[in-house]
């Protein structure tokens, strides 16, 4: 499994839009092949802040999300209530 | 669903034992109740950083784990191969 954790940082008029835009997102992708997990996080401290846990079973079905309709839908949709371009940390998954 | 993300950085020379110790205590944690994700995470481009992810359905679940032998365990063995303390975000998740 291979996993990235997505940190993004929305304005706080459009955090809701954004949840929004965001599990529809998650709807699609858990359906994905490959898809292990599309975790949507709220930091605890700071509802601005949020994390997507997205991970797959090989690198191939990572790099498949980014030609879905759902995601480019997605990536344009909250392009301007982000206060920050996000940042994507990428990790190779030990366990499972 | 609540999650948290450690961060940790490991000293070079104790990655393998890092890692044995911590697929100890996820095969033990995946048991425990109210476990959704035990995932340990090597990072792509650093096999030094390390991130768990941590999550439980409620908050008593996670505070529970806080107190089972494997993690107690685990948090004794591994102190002394971080290069610094390791760090926790705590998340609410959307979803799932």
């Amino acid at each position: 499994m291979i996993a990235t954790i997505v940190h993004v940082k929305v304005k706080k008029e459009h955090i809701e839009a954004f949840i929004r835009a965001t599990v529809q997102n998650h709807e699609e992708s858990v359906k994905e092949n490959g898809n292990m997990r599309f975790d949507i996080l709220q930091k605890g401290d700071d509802p601005t802040q949020f994390a997507l846990y997205e991970a797959y079973v090989t690198e191939e079905f990572a790099a498949a999300h980014k030609h879905t309709p759902h995601y480019l839908e997605w990536k344009e949709t909250v392009q301007e209530w982000m206060t920050e371009p996000r940042e994507g940390v990428r990790y190779n998954a030990i366990k499972p």
